[in-house]
């Protein structure tokens, strides 16, 4: 069975293999052989063949020998070759599902594992592409992927914007360069008719948060007539469109000043009046806002991952919990939060319990549930690859004969 | 503290108070202090002051003294009374939040512990409502619920059709009846620009399943020039504004022959034409399309529950799993599936993992998720008000690289 593979083999201890016949892409480096295939001798960020016990093949993996999850399976298939025709061959795929399903270039074009590309994440901006890699595997086979995109989209620019804690986990620096072409200094994007400008090189993550899109589309319906507050605004992406669909105050609450600058040239560009913009850290604004006597009626509340790892996993929660509090007390009865959480660490069920925790002081129904919108699809055997939740909570109306209750 | 109550007292055993402190609205048997408070002693039906160990008040409760779940919760504010002013009350502001988040009145008005009105589902069809009581003090409070009822809304007709397993747990029969006015033979509903004849008496459950309203609109995007296939079509609420959204041919599956009657009715109502309906089992006649060759482009399943109670859990998960297997075999590449579950006890977590399994064999990534539509409120803390879980699944494009793949 393993006769005249190019790529080195990597052979699993007995039962290993069950994870990857269950479907999911991920081996973790004890269940390696590492006796019969020692993990030492793999060149890292290199593709080898993974085999069960027996020998049998399942398939094509980038591998990492210095990482717990040492090995992230590229193919089933162990006869082809991981070459530029691959990649091309998968990103036409990821293409087609994305020219199908969206109207407008603006999208994530490749998401990891959900698209068979583990590691591998890149976001179009029309004409222009921004890459993340997050394993060794994938910013090693970079040139690879860089051809396979200029054969297959004719990009103007492509530009690597690789930097966290999943790239220092395979022992990667962080590296912001343009990979082919040009990438002016803001990019921008078309989304729930509104254009933003995005800042690729300083922005958060490529610059722009796609997976929200529907989400933002949604809550479009609850703006007519509401006091909208966005605790955390970054470029607009919600503030924009609930202004534009007739708010009739907005709120953007954003710890950076760089991003609060382009929120206000994007309400311009989108000719939205009267927006005010709070530069200051989110739960002290919340605070002020609290002790100012300002209420609002439309609240979304959607921070940056509070849990980064799993150590940080209690404080997190608590953290969620006490945003969810604080956007309570500031919500109208007969108003609507939108609460999400993008922390892989953070399960739908533990943000839900969060916010029920919250929910114990006043009247609250959960009215909806969002999730990353299609261009982020989820691998169904790899639950990690599903990271965002957020739900629409209603503070119910407090009527007379209830308002004993809450005294 | 537990003096002056009209109401007599059911006290809880120590420490059996956390779950309703934490927000939950249900008491089983087994946490009250029978030495004290015999429940024997209690009318079934009727409504009881909750105590904690302490005697410290925790609300009003309907208690049923023969059934695990013998108390749910009514009020956290012992001294209100449950009386037509209370039900006008919750039933106002259930009102209020449809009536702020939907143009027409076509809705679920009453989701029971959603709305803080545990035991009781009214839906409304305009001017009709058609109620189930699924809780004993809900079916003797019937009266009260009526006149409320007919004070807020100046009903034409309300229709109780209480049938199912709640019931027989709480020892009531089936009951088909008018409470008030009239209800003719068929309703209307109007819903995604469709309009929709429905059997309150004959159909199941109320006559329609306002829960997958959004779902179907949001199905209707991926509508055009697409083959559809409807599992468990009913009255059409999916096939036929699929239909009327570009779909290059529609079938509709349905074992019962009243059901697809009215189906055929509204296709026709709705301008439809070339619909296909196929009277037979679900099961049976995916067997035999794929049998015949038949492929489809988009696929409805939303199956009835599969599992109607924990006794059919391991079965009920397989039967959603053989589902859809065979759905996936019938589905184009390129092709979307739209999987959903309605059974309380399976929970989303689980449905996936079934879905996963059934991947296994194929090329497929989750694109999005459905849940239960916003006239369906979940209480925060009461997990088990929350039911409807579905998944939109994209199978990708086969490219000829990949088609051996899959050989």
């Amino acid at each position: 069975m393993s006769s005249a593979s190019p790529y080195p083999i990597l052979r699993l201890r007995a039962k290993e293999d069950r994870r990857l016949r269950a479907g999911h892409l991920w081996v973790y480096s004890n269940e390696i052989d590492v006796q019969k295939t020692p993990l030492t001798a793999v060149t890292p960020g290199s593709v080898c063949r993974m085999e069960d016990a027996q020998g049998k093949a399942l398939g094509l993996a980038h591998v990492n020998p210095h990482t717990l999850l040492c090995a992230r399976l590229l193919s089933r298939d162990p006869h082809v070759s991981i070459d530029e025709d691959f990649y091309r061959t998968r990103l036409q795929q990821a293409l087609l599902m994305r020219e199908r399903l969206f109207t407008a270039p603006f999208y994530r074009l490749v998401h990891g594992e959900g698209d068979g590309l583990p590691g591998l994440i890149i976001d179009r901006y029309e004409d222009h592409l921004v890459l993340q890699a997050g394993s060794l595997g994938m910013d090693r086979d970079l040139p690879l992927i860089t051809a396979a995109l200029q054969g297959l989209l004719r990009p103007a620019g492509i530009l690597l914007k690789a930097s966290g804690a999943a790239r220092r986990l395979e022992g990667l620096e962080d590296r912001i360069e343009v990979l082919f072409g040009h990438i002016p200094e803001r990019l921008e994007v078309w989304e729930n008719d509104c254009l933003f400008q995005v800042d690729p090189r300083g922005g958060q993550k490529t610059g722009w948060f796609y997976d929200h899109r529907a989400n933002r589309r949604r809550l479009r319906d609850f703006a007519q007539g509401r006091r909208v507050l966005d605790c955390f605004a970054y470029l607009g992406g919600f503030a924009i469109p609930l202004a534009k669909a007739g708010a009739s105050a907005v709120t953007a609450v954003d710890s950076s000043a760089p991003a609060l600058a382009i929120l206000e040239e994007n309400a311009r560009r989108n000719e939205v009046e009267g927006l005010r913009s709070i530069h200051g850290d989110a739960m002290e604004t919340l605070h002020n806002l609290r002790d100012r006597g300002e209420q609002f009626d439309l609240i979304v509340l959607d921070p940056p991952a509070l849990i980064k790892s799993k150590k940080d996993f209690k404080e997190g929660s608590i953290a969620y919990r006490r945003f969810n509090d604080m956007a309570m007390r500031l919500l109208t009865p007969g108003g609507i939060l939108f609460s999400a959480s993008c922390s892989h660490h953070l399960s739908r069920e533990t943000l839900l319990s969060q916010i029920a925790f919250a929910a114990q002081r006043g009247d609250y129904q959960i009215i909806g549930e969002g999730s990353q919108d299609m261009d982020h699809p989820v691998h169904p055997a790899v639950p990690e690859s599903n990271y965002l939740k957020g739900f629409f909570i209603h503070r119910r109306e407090e009527l007379p004969e209830e308002a004993e209750k809450t005294a």
